[in-house]
C-alpha cells in the first residue's frame, strides 16, 4: 500500500489574542498555499478541523474560509489529542485509498471547554488537571524519591528552548528559582510546572506517496501509529508512577515502525505538567523507570533538545486542538532539517506522544525523513 | 485490500424522553453485544462517536460506559450527516489496516445546538432550516410544477412506513388532508413537511472482511462511498432545484462501487424536509429531474416501500447525529432480510443518502449482501 507523507505545515503564533476559532484555522492554513509549489485547492481532498470549541460545521466553515471544496470535511474531539487523532484520520483515509491528500487543522481559544473534566463526576471537586497531575508526582516522589526540584528542570529545560520557537507563547526564560517559588496551585504543582492555555492554530498538508512529491521533494513519513483508550475516568490506570495508555501506544508504534527507543532521534512528548515529562521519558523507554528526572537534568546541563525542542507545551503554550498537530509540526521540521536555530544534526526518526486527561488516552507517532 | 463489511447494529426508540447522550449511546450498543455471537468487549478496536452535543470525550466516556478500552476513540461532528462521517471514518481505519473492527455510536437529543444554523451570518435572520427547504421548494415549483399536494405525499408515504418502524418517533398514519392542513411555517413549508428533532441513539459494528465471520454469517459490505462538502453557506449551489453536493457524493458512490442507479433495491434518502426528497430522487439518477414528485405518488399508491421504508427522518424522527448511522441500519436490515414487516423482497443492494444543512456537504453509501 501507498506511504502517507507529511508534504507542508503551518502555524499561527500562541498568544492571548482574541481571534474566532475559523480565523485562527484560516491563518494556520495560509502559510501551507503560500509554501507549497502546485498546491490548489482543489486538490485538497480532505478536510479535518480539531478543536474542543463548540463551534458546529467548522471543517465546512474552514473549507469555504480557504476556497476549498473537499470530499471529506467533518471536526474530530478527543480533548487534548484531538490533534493526533485528526493526523491519524487523515493516515487512515489516504491510507485507505478514499482520498490522496488531507489537510488536517487544529485550533483551540483560552477559553476552551476541552479545560475543565466537567464530565468526570469520580473526580468530585477536583476536576481541574492540576490535581490529577498531582496525583502522579506524589505516586513518583514516592515511588521514585522524584524532587520538586526536578520538576523544576522540566520547566526550565522548555522554557529556554521555546526562547528559539517564534512561536510560543512564553518569550523569556525562567531560571529553576523563579519556578520552584512560583505560586503552589497544589502541595507540589507549582504555576510553572503547567502547560498555559492559549490561543493558537496549527495545520498540516498529508498525502499520498504517489502524489506527494508534487508538493515536496522532501516529504516526511508516517511510519509508527500507537493508539490507546483506556478509560475517560481514572479507573483504569493502576500505577500512577506510570500511564499506561502511554505505554500501550508506543509499544504499537515503535512495533509498526519496526524502531526502537534508541533509534528516536528527537522527540516531542506531551509535558502538560512537569511530571509528564519525566513518567513519559520512562513510559517510552528512552530511560528505565525511576530514571527519568535524571535524564532531564543531564539535557538541561548538556543544552540538549532532543527531548520537546519547541519548548514543549509548558513553553509553548497549550491551545488543546492545536497541540499534537503543532507538536507533530515540529518533528517534521526538524527531520527536514529546517528547524532554525532548534535544529538536531542528524534527525533521521522522531517521535510524536500526545495525550488526554491523565493519560487516560495516549496517540505515539513516528515520523521519518 | 480487505473488504470492510457491517456485522451489527443497535438502535434505540427515538422519542422525547429526557435521557443523557452517553446513556442513550449505550442503550444502543447494548443489543449489539447481545445479538452477536463470540463479540467480547476486547474486540473492538476503534469507537467513533456521532453528535453535535457538546460534551467532551465523549467517545472515552461511552468505551468506559461499555466496557470497552478501544486503540481508536473520538467524536465526530458535520452537523446532520455526522453520522456517515463517522461510518467512513471507521471504514478507512479499518481498511488501511489501523484496525479490525469498529464501533460507531450516534446520539442526539431534541435540544441539539447543531439543529439551527448560527454560525451562517449570510442568512441574516433565516438560521433555521425551514428556510432553506423553503428557498428549494420555490425553486422546484417554479422550475418543474411541483405542487403543495406532491410535497404531502411525501411526507404521507414516510409517515405510513413508520407505522412498521417499532423505532420511529411517531406511532401514527397522517391522511393527505391533515398534512395539507397542518401549520405553515413559510408559505410552502408546513409543520408535517418537516422532519422532527427528537432524541435517539444508534450504532453499527463494522469490521473486516478477515474477522467479521467470527461476529456474524450474514455480513453486508459497504462497496462504495461518495462524499462532497461544498461550502458551509449558500454560496455555490447555483441551482436550487438540484443539490449538487448529492449529485457529486452519488455519482462517486456508483463509480467506487460500479453499480447504477437502477440496480438499487432500496434506498434511504434524507428526507429533511419533504422536498428533499422529490429533489434527490432526481438527483441520485432514481427519476428524471421533474418527475421526482410523480414517482412519490407512484410509490404511495403502490404501497411500494422501496424508498425511506423505516419512514424517513419525517416519519422516524431525526436526531441528527444518529440519523446517518439509523439510516445505513434499515438498509443492513433490508439486505440481510430482517426487516420484518418493513421488508422489500430480494433486496441486493442498497443506497444511503446523508447530507447536512441545505445539501452543501453530502454522503453515499452503497451497501451489498
Amino acid at each position: 500500500m501507498n506511504k502517507v507523507g507529511i508534504a507542508a505545515t503551518g502555524l499561527t503564533k500562541f498568544t492571548k489574542d482574541d481571534t474566532s476559532i475559523e480565523s485562527l484555522m484560516g491563518l494556520a492554513v495560509k502559510p501551507i498555499f503560500e509554501k507549497t509549489n502546485n498546491l490548489e485547492q482543489k486538490d485538497v481532498e480532505a478536510v479535518l478541523t480539531s478543536t474542543n470549541a463548540n463551534d458546529k460545521y467548522l471543517a465546512n466553515i474552514v473549507s469555504e474560509l480557504c476556497g476549498i471544496s473537499p470530499k471529506i470535511a467533518h471536526s474530530v474531539e478527543s480533548l487534548c489529542n484531538s490533534g493526533t487523532n485528526c493526523i491519524v484520520s487523515a493516515y487512515a483515509y489516504i491510507k485507505s485509498g478514499l482520498a490522496k491528500t488531507a489537510l488536517v487543522i487544529g485550533a483551540e481559544k483560552t477559553d476552551s471547554p476541552g479545560l475543565i473534566l466537567e464530565w468526570d463526576k469520580s473526580r468530585g471537586q477536583y476536576k481541574h488537571p492540576i490535581y490529577w497531575s498531582s496525583l502522579f508526582t506524589s505516586a513518583h516522589m514516592r515511588k521514585y524519591g522524584t524532587t520538586l526540584e526536578d520538576l523544576a528542570y522540566v520547566s526550565a529545560k522548555n522554557h529556554r528552548n521555546a526562547l528559539d520557537n517564534p512561536y510560543a507563547y512564553f518569550e523569556r526564560n525562567f531560571s529553576l528559582d523563579e519556578i520552584m517559588e512560583s505560586k503552589n496551585l497544589t502541595e507540589n504543582v507549582r504555576l510553572l510546572d503547567c502547560s498555559m492555555p492559549c490561543n493558537g492554530a496549527s495545520a498540516i498538508l498529508l498525502a499520498s506517496e504517489d502524489v506527494i512529491t508534487k508538493f515536496t521533494d522532501t516529504p516526511i513519513w508516517i511510519t509508527g501509529i500507537g493508539q490507546k483508550a483506556l478509560s475517560a475516568g481514572f479507573t483504569k490506570n493502576d500505577d500512577l508512577t506510570s500511564m499506561a495508555s502511554s505505554v500501550y501506544s508506543a509499544s504499537n508504534a515503535y512495533k509498526m515502525s519496526d524502531r526502537r527507543p534508541t533509534d528516536v532521534d528527537v522527540a516531542e512528548l506531551h509535558d502538560a505538567f512537569s511530571i509528564c515529562e519525566i513518567i513519559e521519558l520512562e513510559d517510552l523507554g528512552f530511560v528505565k523507570k525511576g530514571e527519568g528526572a535524571d535524564y532531564v537534568k543531564q539535557l538541561f546541563d548538556m543544552h540538549d533538545r532532543k527531548i520537546n525542542p519547541r519548548g514543549g507545551l509548558i513553553g509553548t503554550g497549550h491551545p488543546l486542538g492545536a497541540t499534537g498537530i503543532a507538536q507533530t509540526i515540529e518533528i517534521f521540521q526538524q527531520l527536514q532539517g529546517t528547524a532554525g536555530k532548534r535544529q538536531i544534526n542528524n534527525s533521521k526518526v522522531g517521535l510524536v506522544h500526545n495525550m488526554s486527561a491523565a493519560s487516560t488516552s495516549s496517540t505515539v507517532l513516528i515520523l521519518e525523513s
